[in-house]
């Protein structure tokens, strides 16, 4: 019979109250105040209360720390498909998946609005932004494709997900109390379809 | 009574024959050989008998000159949607700015199809793929709210129809001399129509 230990450094690893949003709400005043290159990750640890090295426990580098909501969206995008039934329509499936994700940016909108204004006073986010959006297009994509949804009707329907959901997305962000989200959703779809359906 | 004298120095700028097409086939001819990272500025001016000076008279750099079309394309958008008649509906506006833009890809097929091999080998690339289409929605959404159309009508509009594009062109490239790349984007607009309808 034997015992695992657990081997544990306290100095090297000891746990922070909440270090990620210490760490996120940190860099974002940075970021506003300074602007986002010249930022450092030592700074905004320091900011924080942290180390650098608490900082890259959590986060890749600086930029990547503005862009991890993107695996989060992706699981629940892929789980909530997969959970729909076979009866519904490819659209029904991507709103549902949309409608899903809402909670994500009701709970944290603060810091979903600091975020944004962050990425859209720099051109280098706003690419990494774009690149987030095709990331997410393509993983519900896959998603529809495991329904048996074929091509490219799968990857029609996820961009137009994705496309209804950054034009919500765009009118809630500045005013998060005053609209809302899944609403602003459900409005672009339909108008996506008054669109498509032409004269 | 003066006369403007023209000072031409034309060592410097002598003119070259295709240098422009030249050069833009040198460039794929050795990103596919040797990959577009490993490919420098003087080996594409080399390849093509030229020199790196007459390269940067037609390009800003070794990525750049994989895009210069969105110009052109930019330029055909505004102008097409500029002289549709008022009373057609936006996705008309937009879907004859498509239209008009066929016989670009048509005329340099075999061009555009190795192209899209070098982009679809190489991440930095696709990411640069994906700011054109961004830069080309943008655009269309100016060209449209021109016209009068509101946002967000604008915008998902403009959008609709870059998605409706890529995924007619995604299809067409691979096999260009197979498919009418007119009749894909009809198509992919008939389809999108059927999607945003659902059940």
């Amino acid at each position: 019979m034997s015992t695992t230990v657990i081997t544990y450094n306290r100095g090297m690893s000891r746990w922070e109250p909440n270090a990620r949003s210490r760490l996120e709400q940190a860099a974002l005043d940075l970021y506003r105040e300074r602007g986002f290159d010249q930022t450092t990750v030592a700074e905004i640890a320091q900011r924080a209360g942290l180390t650098e090295r608490t900082f890259f426990r959590y986060f890749v580098d600086k930029r990547e720390m503005l862009f991890w909501g993107q695996e989060i969206l992706r699981e629940l995008y892929m789980r909530t498909i997969a959970a729909m039934p076979g009866s519904a329509a490819p659209i029904d499936m991507v709103a549902a998946a949309l409608e899903a994700s809402v909670p994500v940016f009701n709970d944290r909108r603060e810091i979903v609005r600091q975020r944004q204004a962050v990425i859209a006073a720099n051109p280098g986010l706003q690419e990494r932004e774009l690149l987030k959006r095709a990331a997410l297009a393509s993983a519900m994509s896959d998603a529809l494709r495991q329904r048996g949804v074929p091509d490219p009707i799968a990857s029609l329907t996820a961009n137009v997900g994705v496309l209804a959901f950054t034009t919500a997305f765009v009118r809630w962000v500045n005013a998060p109390d005053e609209y809302d989200l899944s609403q602003l959703i459900r409005e672009a779809l339909d108008q996506l379809k008054v669109i498509t359906a032409g004269t």
